[in-house]
């Protein structure tokens, strides 16, 4: 390795992280942990910085999680959801990526413990999202399906299909029921997004694949605890979209808990039972864990309490944002919602901060603009609540498709996706209905 | 289920399989193991005969195995080249698809054991193709990597992939080395595809991922006992592949065999030892097994001896064909080429002929007729030997596009191939350089 080892920009580079081979300058070492929506737009705003920008995850690709569920319900190829980061950053010249899990933070040596190794920085951000929060319910955390990264998403498509494929064996109504039927735990947008693309497939594809099924038996339910659907949305978008997944005969459980599963039966809080083998949890999120961060600094979900700066509170050079992230200002008590466009905004506010601070300048205060929610529900028809204006159905979903067929990274990706979406549309089918187990090696 | 339960219709349909509810009728009823090339065009070919054809595999969906080696090296998505079974045949009134894995045929009751239950049959047809043949080699049996499913192959990319991510962290250059080396075991086929594949890797693309490392280290090795590469195809085809591939600095090893494999030393028959992480068996197949057929009709790669007619010897209702069968002839003392275009016009003739067994007709001998062979070296080169002429070169490399891309099921899985080879093409890129494991749940 060319490294030069030297004195770094404000402290000690002296350290040895020679396991991880990032060779120490004179430039500040700026190390973000987190490749998502918020640590990708980070990198790419710091790529004119006088700065060494590394990034840690424990993928070497991004996911672009807002289709995930179209994974799981076999209309796109989990290849497609996803970037190789050595591939977006391939002409940031002062970018370097590691593969490799955060295991501890050692703020007083200004190091992170990794799987692969010790990483020295002179400022840290925290980008690593949020984890599946199951509140404590174990039986949840054991048997129900969580959706948050692209090998899930992939291993709940192929408990649906292995499902329809076990249904045929039975005998017993109870125990084809009991195969077939699907509960989503949680009414925000993944859980809407799922039910509206499993009705569908209900619908009109998973007939034709079990001819020997009778997909009137099968029962799709969406359980949660508020008394509408998309509780982040507005009246009008909670109501229209409840309205199309009615259509398809969904079963919402409003005001409704979930009280226990044991793999085969799921008993709501209103007494109900539902016999069913597959539960995918979409109930909730919490912050992603970080070892070292002071309990103070913690909120009790998990968050990193940060403030308006995105400075992590008691640390002076390690910052927070995006999911991870609880910013608490007098006009956000609890922070901001857990959403990409938070995200992306304070990467863009962070970015523009870290110029600041390598200048010796006042830092900015971050300010959030919405620029509004949507959330897809099925076939030929959204929900967006902006500013100003809220409009479902057609419209709403064919903006839905563009912004997110734009949001996505990559050319291929994009015309890839806008394929898939164009053959299902006019098909009616989903060529991706594949059941793919890892190798048993 | 409509289940009418009645007398087969040559021999008694008594025996229970409830398990996997296949509903027993007057019609006779066909059983394929194994759903490959030959397995499919079996099922597609008995569309009009009037008998229920029952088709079992233990994926849900058709590999196309010719591209295995675009996924392992990043250049497809492993979607784009599997089919769903139940949308190949959704038309099919006569077919019924089981998912499930055999494990014992029992001739004397006329059904076979699987995965899911006992599945009676009056005709049963094996062409569940071939398996990695280690030929006892205990040590790559447990370090190599094979290259016969979706799975394997994932697997192949993630471990090239990680292995460079590896390579990074490590101060000495022999472990660098040692991590980035390919060795392939075998030049047929497959070994001379992946390493064309390997060298594009190495020349184009992981230079711009991995600027860190020096690809000028990384060494690619093709090891074969024969004198030449593709000894299935004429002398000028494997001329021009061995002069393809050292192009790109590949080390072919022919007349050599491989002698021990350590996981991080392959050792040479010359003595020559190889440190390498990454080790592909490419070297040999033999005929899956199938417990329950007598061991005299068994040659000893493990293929099932079928007569000219197909039928597996010793047995008057079992047939074979594709990989698993050897069709010992006077003209093929050996059986024929482990080849998909011997299993389609097996499967071809086999499918006349099950017209003819339930009209009471006398059979017809199967004759193979070459169609030729082609191999892809590399980018714009391809050798073909036809049965009147040869060529390499582009030509050849776009008429094996050509014919690769037309074989390929589904027109969705063309479109997305065609749009991926393009891509590559022209942007000298691979958008799939992903490692995605398999959810750790």
């Amino acid at each position: 390795m060319n490294s030069t080892t030297t004195q770094g920009h404000f402290q000690s580079q002296q350290a040895s992280d020679v396991a991880v081979n990032i060779p120490t300058t004179v430039k500040p070492r700026i190390v973000i942990v987190g490749g998502g929506f918020g640590g990708i737009k980070l990198v790419r705003r710091l790529r004119k910085l006088e700065a060494h920008v590394v990034l840690i995850d424990k993928n070497n690709y991004h996911t672009f999680q807002p289709l995930l569920y179209q994974v799981a319900t076999a209309a796109l190829e989990p290849d497609s959801i996803a970037y190789p980061f050595r591939e977006i950053f391939k002409d940031q010249k002062n970018f370097l990526f590691r593969m490799g899990e955060v295991q501890e933070i050692l703020p007083a040596q200004n190091k992170i413990k990794t799987s692969i190794g010790e990483v020295d920085y002179d400022y840290l951000v925290l980008a690593a999202g949020s984890r599946t929060n199951y509140f404590g319910m174990k039986d949840f955390q054991q048997y129900a399906m969580p959706m948050k990264s692209i090998p899930e998403a992939t291993q709940l498509r192929n408990l649906l299909l292995e499902n329809m494929e076990k249904a045929l064996l039975m005998d017993s109504i109870e125990e084809r029921q009991r195969l077939m039927n699907v509960v989503i735990i949680g009414g925000g947008p993944t859980g809407v997004e799922m039910a509206g693309a499993l009705g569908e497939l209900q619908a009109h594809i998973l007939p034709h694949d079990y001819p020997e099924l009778n997909f009137k038996m099968m029962q799709i339910h969406v359980v949660d605890m508020d008394e509408r659907l998309l509780r982040a949305m507005s009246a009008e978008s909670s109501q229209s979209a409840a309205e199309f997944l009615k259509r398809f005969d969904i079963n919402l459980w409003l005001k409704t808990k979930v009280v226990s599963y044991d793999g085969k039966t799921l008993v709501l809080s209103n007494g109900k039972q539902i016999l069913t083998d597959t539960v995918i949890w979409a109930a909730g999120v919490a912050g992603g864990i970080m070892p070292g961060i002071k309990p103070q600094s913690i909120v009790p979900d998990g968050r990193i309490k940060v403030d308006a700066y995105h400075q992590v509170e008691g640390y002076n050079n390690i910052y927070a944002l995006g999911d991870m992230a609880c910013m608490v200002t007098d006009k956000t008590p609890h922070g901001h919602p857990m959403l990409a466009s938070v995200a992306i905004q304070q990467a863009r506010s962070l970015a523009k901060n870290f110029v600041r601070i390598l200048a010796g300048k006042p830092l900015r205060l971050f300010v959030y603009k919405d620029p509004g929610v949507m959330t897809t529900v099925g076939r030929n028809h959204a929900v967006v609540d902006l500013k100003f204006m809220k409009f479902q159905g057609v419209l709403a979903w064919m903006v839905w498709l563009f912004v997110h067929l734009m949001a996505l990274v990559g050319f291929r990706n994009k015309l890839v996706v806008f394929i898939n979406w164009a053959w299902n549309y006019f098909s009616y089918d989903r060529g991706l209905r594949l059941i793919i187990k890892p190798s048993v090696r």
